[in-house]
């Protein structure tokens, strides 16, 4: 059966770039926007979804492979009715964890010496010079999430002079990183951690973990960087700590529901540095580069990489 | 003769903070504070400058070494009665190129994903998705003036991914850095850089050398970073560049004079960020444990570190 890829991301007006990265990479790969009406279901063979209707997937009989159009999975498999006997694989585009250390090492150092202060003053046109209380060889940056992406940054920030540890599932082995596994040693993990990164993929264990309980075990004045999916941190519960002086400041990419209201408290708030969900999102090319890969391996009979594991949750 | 050290940086307030990090690592030391009336000029050994009157250090009749209290002496070199014959000590705290290549890092994965664009966004509660053109590795950053500062910043740079070139007055052996020598190499140099960062000393040789000329040899679209001195530096011919496009995003620490004037158009453009100049200032705590440092060297008959060389001219 020839091959057909359907594409729900970002819509018609990105739907024409993906044509044209599609075109340079795959070029005899014929393409159709999700919900065309000029469309036959039945000749859908390949899905690359962001966040499709729940049931939707489920009405292609032809469907071979879904495609998550990002590294998290979290709104394809939020449908009930996900056929669940057709694999499902994650975006795993090289450079994507490279993103993710570039934008960590920016935020941490960004935390080090207060950026958000340092924006503030210059919407102010303010001189307000202040000295920055630690260097990186000062503090311990703990990783939550020790995956490809959080590795990667690990990596990154030892090489700024940061120390790491990481908290993870299962044990890790990372050179210089100190590992430490599942709820028992998370009360020992955030003692040592002065700067919080969460870099754990969405799954009913890590929902709402970012929140009260746990911001009342961190280090007084930790720093904090989200970067995994909103739907893991109570914003308020955040603002609060801020507010108490329990966190010194943090930086935060991911947020439920997104965009962010243009009426959040957040945005405004002096110890909170606002980014859009750009921390590691991989080019159209590069995505479209990695599921004409994946194709031609599934074409092969090859294994698939980077497979959602329903037992694991992600 | 009994040691006396004159402080004159940051003015009285300053003095206080200046007396509470000398008592904690010199507690014997006297100080006192410049200009002070009831101060007989004949007691004073030695003085920790930033910018003193000209003349004024040629009429201390004991004087035995100045520090600078800054990494750079310019302003104290300027006074045309400074008296040669006495070791001018420039500021050489550890940590000091540790905090600089923290400020270049920050400020080079800054420009990667436009921090100024996200800063303006986030001050009008706009979510401005857009994706970064480029990671680190697809960089190369051009570092001008490889000193202490600026080997630093090359290898935390070359950790994030980062490619390096250095230009330098004399040639420089830094693992994996591509050394660029004086005048006749500045074109070659620019030719290869994406990042520009000056991290040179405040010399007549590099007065004003960041201006249009200059600017017309970079690559198209570079990025700057200005961390050395304001002096080196023209700043309407780098908002001219940046509106042009021939720059596409600036990082400036440092002004002439400073603090930036609040009506300055530095402030509001919208590819400038500002800081105060913050990049490495260590703590007057550090600062204070090296001046009693090489104060007991001094004593001890020992060769004084970090002196300022006339010939040099930093
Ligand atoms: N903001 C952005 O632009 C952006 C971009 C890409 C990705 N992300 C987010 O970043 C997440 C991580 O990406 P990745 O590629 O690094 O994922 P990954 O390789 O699958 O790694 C996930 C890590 O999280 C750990 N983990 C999972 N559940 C856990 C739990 N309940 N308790 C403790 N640790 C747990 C895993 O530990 P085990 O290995 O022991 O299971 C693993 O170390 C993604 O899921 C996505 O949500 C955000
Ligand atoms: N913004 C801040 O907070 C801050 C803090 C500290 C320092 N600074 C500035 O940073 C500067 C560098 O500090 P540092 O400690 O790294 O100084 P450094 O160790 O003395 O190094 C200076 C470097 O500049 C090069 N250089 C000097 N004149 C040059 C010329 N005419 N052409 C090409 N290269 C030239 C030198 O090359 P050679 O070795 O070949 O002579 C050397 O590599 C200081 O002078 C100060 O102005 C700023």
């Amino acid at each position: 059966m020839r091959e057909l890829l359907v594409v729900k991301s970002g819509g018609p007006a990105a739907f024409v770039e993906w044509q044209a990265a599609f075109a340079a990479v795959a070029p005899g790969l014929e393409l159709a926007l999700w919900g065309d009406p000029a469309l036959d279901p039945a000749r859908i063979t390949h899905a690359l979804v962001w966040d499709p209707e729940p049931g939707a997937l489920a009405r292609l009989p032809a469907l071979e492979v879904i495609f998550g159009a990002g590294a998290g999975v979290d709104a394809i498999i939020a449908d009930a009715e996900l056929p669940r006997h057709i694999p499902l694989v994650r975006m795993g585009v090289e450079g994507a964890a490279q993103r993710m250390g570039e934008y960590v090492a920016w935020a941490a150092l960004g935390l080090l010496r207060d950026q958000r202060r340092l924006a503030i003053a210059q919407a102010a046109s303010r001189w307000d010079y202040f000295e920055p209380e630690n260097t990186a060889p000062e503090r311990v940056v703990g990783i939550m999430g020790l995956g490809v992406m959080g590795t990667r940054a690990a990596t990154m920030l030892q090489g700024l002079g940061f120390g790491v540890v990481g908290w993870s599932r299962t044990e890790k082995f990372v050179p210089g990183v100190r590992s430490f596994v599942g709820d028992a040693e998370l009360a020992a993990f955030l003692a040592e951690s002065d700067i919080l990164v969460v870099l754990l993929p969405a799954t009913e264990a890590t929902r709402g973990l970012i929140a009260a309980p746990l911001l009342a075990c961190a280090k007084p004045g930790a720093g904090l960087i989200l970067a995994g999916r909103g739907t893991q941190a109570v914003i308020p519960d955040i603002l609060a700590a801020l507010d108490a002086g329990q966190l010194s400041g943090a930086v935060i990419d991911v947020f439920d529901p997104e965009p962010l209201a243009a009426d959040s408290p957040v945005w405004a708030h002096p110890k909170v540095t606002v980014t859009p969900h750009c921390a590691s999102l991989p080019s159209r090319r590069e995505r479209a580069a990695y599921v004409a890969e994946v194709m031609a391996r599934h074409r092969r009979g090859e294994a698939l990489p980077n497979l959602y594991d329903p037992l694991r949750g992600y």
